[in-house]
């Protein structure tokens, strides 16, 4: 076996034949299929698995109830139309190390767990991370709960839908706190690698970032018989919108200094051909090396949308994170490890960012991309940089496991 | 009874309650019950209903089998989030005229019908005036058959579900040449008769129109860790589009020359807050006073999305409707009987206009609307306007069913 093999025994589970990208949303036949396949893989490499109370999967080497334990893995979920390295790199990556270790004869101090957080994009119920979130205690189970998909069912619906207990969400304290060290390997979302001239690297921090919604109403009327003059079409606040997001970030942004801002997701009211809209949507999605920047781009973005002739913009955070900032000593470990690896940071968010977040000892380990292309049926590794990275995770996991103490 | 008070009967079928507007899709449930409605209201006016091979229904005075009828009627459907004028104005207003007429002993010297023709709006199915298209030969069966709603519920399907043979739809030779004159009643949706301070006005002319499909494609990928520099992001190009369309339009537009140009439905894909979109697509509906501005605004739209940079912009022509003239003996009567009421061209598509095409002499009835807005919740029509305009479409009727001859 090898971490390619492995990703090509799913590579057909939740691909759409027309665009080539998966969608393997949480909780959907896709992702079900996904799960029997990680507990079919944990049980021939002789692992016992334990599914926590909010469907995150654990396959354990040893005893799982010992403290000190170093985790890994990744997600299985995607965004829709996404690729088949990002989340599912990481955990083939992370079966295969320990099947590498176990060839090695590796003896570990600790116990190992491979995981599998659901529900990582947010591509289906518009939160991104909730089953690491949910773990952590960072996010209120009846706040997901009624969360809802594009098709109106609630979160709860498709828990039960799947057969699990929407009841039984909730943060695990007891098995956070016996996390020593998490280390997620993840295809790099961007080209700083390629740039770099380097396989692998390893991630600092998650940038600051959030979701804006910002609405926008005007006057809905018919689209022949109205006067130019006497519109009120909040499209053009849309236009906008993007024009602004756009400014605002290429004026910032930069391979070292990140300032992004994106307008991915719209909605129109009531969205026929022959008629004005009442309302238009747009989502911003936006992220920064640091927070003044983030508030610098949203404030300006902010001013355009002030004063729009004849309509109404309204703008809502829906989330708002800080940086994300992984365990220094951790991460310098296992730089080291790799001969200096390069550092570097991210502006997507990842499990291992929560877990940051709530004091878990947590590194992240990126494998190049050569187009940085990710979120994308084009998304796409190197095979030899597949293995390389898989190769270095289980050097720094024997590494974790044979230390005498976990670097803190 | 009188035309408000018509109207008010059904005020609530259809109506939502968060927006205020009618969601009176074809063939819906609301749909049914407005065609119940009409159907008792039409018995209760003595009038024999029949419905033909494509759902339109015809309540008849007199022997529908003799030549020489004359037809008055609108439609029932309205688009998402319309009305309660648009369509039921000039049903409500053609039963109040019959009863009109019965109350004044008119003597008919030839065959009335009030009509209602099945799904004018295109709300449903994207393409407008389906029933009478269909009646009139311009749309084949097949072609109406094989469309499809935001459901994927095609029109056949719908049909069927209403307890409608899809197999039975076609043109109606005989039925089109029974008819000797239409005379449609239909609130005016813009602010024509406001500047001429006039209830009432006669149409000249639907505006020649149609509809462009604009398919933007660019590359999709991560929002938060993608360059700006790097992006090929299709909203970008929607932008332009939105802009272009308005620019181009407002360079041209008058109250007395006509020059539309509007997008008012956008689909993306995936439309997933965190990634840059695979492909944006704008729908643009435009309208002008004559051909050759028409062209111009849709070569200059056009010139302005064939650079976009990183991207690819494809124009579709979904429909292309040139000017329908209504007859203009017929309008020059109407208006003559009307103490010369203003006559004016119209922005919006038409039942009438279908009719005119194919040869039938056919006029309009324009009542004012104090703000010219239509297809949204707040269109609306003084009670008083909405009588005068059921009076003159009484003696418009008279006039037409007792004349020796009908003006050609």
């Amino acid at each position: 076996m090898s971490v390619t093999s492995r990703l090509q025994d799913i590579a057909a589970v939740g691909r759409d034949a027309s665009s080539g990208g998966y969608r393997r949303l949480a909780w959907t036949d896709a992702d079900l299929t996904l799960r029997e396949w990680f507990a079919g893989e944990a049980a021939a490499l002789g692992l016992d698995l334990e599914v926590d109370r909010n469907g995150n999967m654990w396959a354990w080497w040893g005893d799982s109830s010992a403290g000190d334990a170093v985790i890994t893995g990744s997600h299985l979920d995607s965004v829709p139309d996404g690729g088949n390295f990002d989340g599912p790199l990481g955990v083939a990556s992370a079966l295969e190390a320990v099947a590498e270790l176990k060839r090695r004869g590796v003896q570990p101090r600790r116990p190992l767990a491979v995981v599998c957080f659901t529900d990582e994009e947010g591509g289906r119920f518009g939160v991104a991370c909730i089953g690491s979130r949910l773990f952590a205690g960072v996010l209120a189970p009846e706040r997901a709960l009624a969360l809802r998909d594009g098709d109106g069912i609630t979160f709860a619906e498709a828990l039960a839908a799947a057969g699990r207990d929407p009841r039984a969400l909730g943060a695990e304290p007891d098995r956070l706190a016996r996390i020593g060290a998490f280390v997620e390997l993840h295809i790099e979302q961007g080209r700083g690698l390629v740039d770099m001239d380097a396989a692998i690297g390893v991630g600092t921090e998650v940038l600051p970032h959030g979701r804006w919604r910002v609405d926008i109403t005007g006057q809905p009327n018919h689209a022949g018989t109205t006067l130019i003059a006497d519109r009120r079409d909040p499209m053009m606040g849309l236009a906008v919108l993007i024009d602004s997001a756009r400014r605002e970030a290429a004026e910032r942004d930069s391979v070292v200094r990140a300032a992004r801002a994106t307008v991915g997701k719209v909605q129109c009211t009531p969205n026929a051909v022959n008629a004005i809209p009442a309302r238009v949507t747009g989502w911003l999605d936006a992220r920064a090396h640091d927070e003044a920047t983030l508030d610098a781009m949203l404030e300006a973005i902010g001013r355009d949308l002030l004063h729009l002739p004849g309509l109404q913009a309204q703008i809502q955070v829906e989330s708002r994170t800080p940086a994300q900032v992984f365990t220094p000593a951790l991460s310098a470990a296992l730089s080291h490890l790799f001969g200096d690896a390069p550092m570097l940071a991210t502006g997507a968010g990842h499990d291992a960012g929560v877990l940051a977040e709530v004091g878990v000892p947590s590194a992240m380990l990126f494998v190049r991309n050569p187009t940085g292309v990710s979120h994308s049926p084009d998304e796409f590794t190197e095979d030899t940089d597949c293995e390389t990275g898989g190769a270095a995770l289980a050097d720094a996991l024997a590494h974790l496991l044979t230390a005498e103490t976990l670097p803190r």
